[in-house]
């Protein structure tokens, strides 16, 4: 199977779009439609609000595949509804994956090397021939560093037999990001670029014949502009998710700097921008029961943004 | 209902023993009874894989409740089932709380706050009069700092809100834990020292009456004696949650250090040298088919060994 990295360009040229979307959805922020219908099937239970997820995210799914070709699918909204959550989160993935789209679970896990073993088999695969298939199987996964490298390497064995992807967290969204991501270190430079630095040799030895990047990409939020001009310098070959595009407050010019100078290198992350676009002005035209053309006419918008953004970078 | 700490160090001086029983089992090393019977009601599947787990951790608990307060039940064991695992998930909690047994749901779990408020939702609780509940209900859950303190906050709202705790990372018990964790700052100390600052701001405001101790725990691996010491100073009011007790090699006498003059303050996770005590030639005499009793039995000699070393370190 090709090369993640080389996968995921791949179809984002195709695409033409560098956005990915996040599927973040809370069942009280769903349209009254959805929420009612499931309540009239289930009652006011757990199954009820997995149900109404799933359906959302498929029309939202076959709204917008071929506008974008990644979209990153946020675990903790579908733990939040236990059993039937997570049986939505799999079957989320698996319509995703019909459409052709590229999948990033977005599950910022991370454990001792033994237990990390266990998570990526999880959430990275399946791989072929597996006994006991169980796990969710995303193209990619987010994992957190603060246990240190010897917890990614399990991620990324996995990621190489199955042709999958990591991306680890190194500066992110929050406001309050750099309480520790920014401690300076006595040695010279804050933790993220030592974490960064850690990203960089890890996904050295798994670098795409195609498209020169590795399976092990890096988290960096787009708050942070002058953070992901120097990381990208500090990571030239990783791929990068820059989450925080759109409601948390990052601008297209922005995010321009996660890319390397051919205009790739990076995928943008908007979730409730593109997803409940239906709630704001500028979408209000197509009505709630249309909020699947809305976030695919918002996910076209923010693809063209971005885009242009890049241009002017050139 | 009664604090979090209050409620655990009172469970945990009833069963005289400090032990946490950690329940991370994969299907592959269940004894072959167990899985024999799942392969042949449901194949060669994750429900049988699951079942199986389910049914092990059943008769676990069974044997070890009353000798043991407390347990952790390793989420990344039960993911790597998918939907049929994470059900298993869920139905170990539910046993374990109905044989009174206080549950940490390892989880490691960290994100953006507005994300951390749903992952708290997820796996602190329930609340009272929650609608559509869902989600697995554990008494308290593991948290990854790296995001920040900004993004503990909603894991100890919640945890205030449903008299729950959470245990925050801070030097974990993997042989690479030092890579970031003890990276010198600029301003003196090192990155845990940093992280364990955050957690005794953070808990100060949440200490429970009886006990003198807050909801805001700290994990601190037992390999690591010295900074088991150390951080003790650091955090007065945290929970320990020491684990790497056992089959990672932490002696009694080193775990001893993380607890209070008064032998308490602290909980140990043993996990693979209690439920798969079986298969150690001290347990052999139990014999497969007895494996919960073997586990009792190990879950004993356990207690011993570390009350004699607290009680030679008064």
């Amino acid at each position: 199977m090709e090369h993640f990295a080389d996968r995921l360009f791949a179809k984002m040229r195709q695409a033409g779009s560098v956005l990915c979307v996040g599927l973040d959805p809370r069942f009280e922020a769903l349209p009254a439609g959805l929420q009612e219908a499931a309540v009239k099937k289930h009652g006011r239970t757990a199954q009820a609000a997995a149900e109404a997820v799933f359906e959302f995210n498929r029309r939202i799914l076959e709204a917008i595949a071929g506008i974008v070709a990644v979209v990153k699918v946020q675990v903790a909204f579908y733990e939040r509804y236990g059993v039937p959550g997570m049986a939505a989160y799999e079957r989320t993935i698996r319509h995703a994956r019909s459409l052709e789209l590229v999948v990033i679970g977005d599950a910022k896990r991370g454990d001792i090397a033994s237990t990390a073993e266990v998570y990526a088999e999880a959430h990275l695969g399946p791989e072929a021939g597996d006994e006991y298939p169980g796990g969710f199987g995303a193209d990619a996964v987010t994992v957190s560093p603060y246990l240190g490298p010897d917890t990614l390497e399990p991620f990324i064995k996995r990621a190489r037999e199955t042709a999958s992807g990591l991306f680890v967290l190194v500066k992110t969204s929050n406001p309050g990001a750099g309480a520790f991501q920014d401690a300076p270190l006595s040695e010279g430079g804050v933790l993220h670029q030592a974490v960064a630095g850690a990203v960089d040799a890890l996904g050295a030895a798994c670098v795409g014949p195609d498209s020169g990047y590795s399976l092990v990409g890096a988290v960096v939020g787009a708050p942070w502009p002058e953070q992901l001009a120097e990381l990208r310098e500090l990571m030239p070959r990783a791929p990068f998710l820059i989450p925080g595009y759109g409601a948390q407050g990052g601008r297209p010019e922005d995010v321009a700097r996660g890319f390397d100078r051919h205009g790739s290198g990076a995928v943008v992350n908007s979730s409730r921008g593109i997803i409940l676009a239906y709630q704001k002005p500028a979408y209000a035209r197509f009505g709630e029961e249309n909020f699947a053309q809305a976030a695919a006419q918002a996910a076209q918008d923010a693809t063209q943004e971005l885009n242009e953004a890049l241009a002017r970078r050139r």
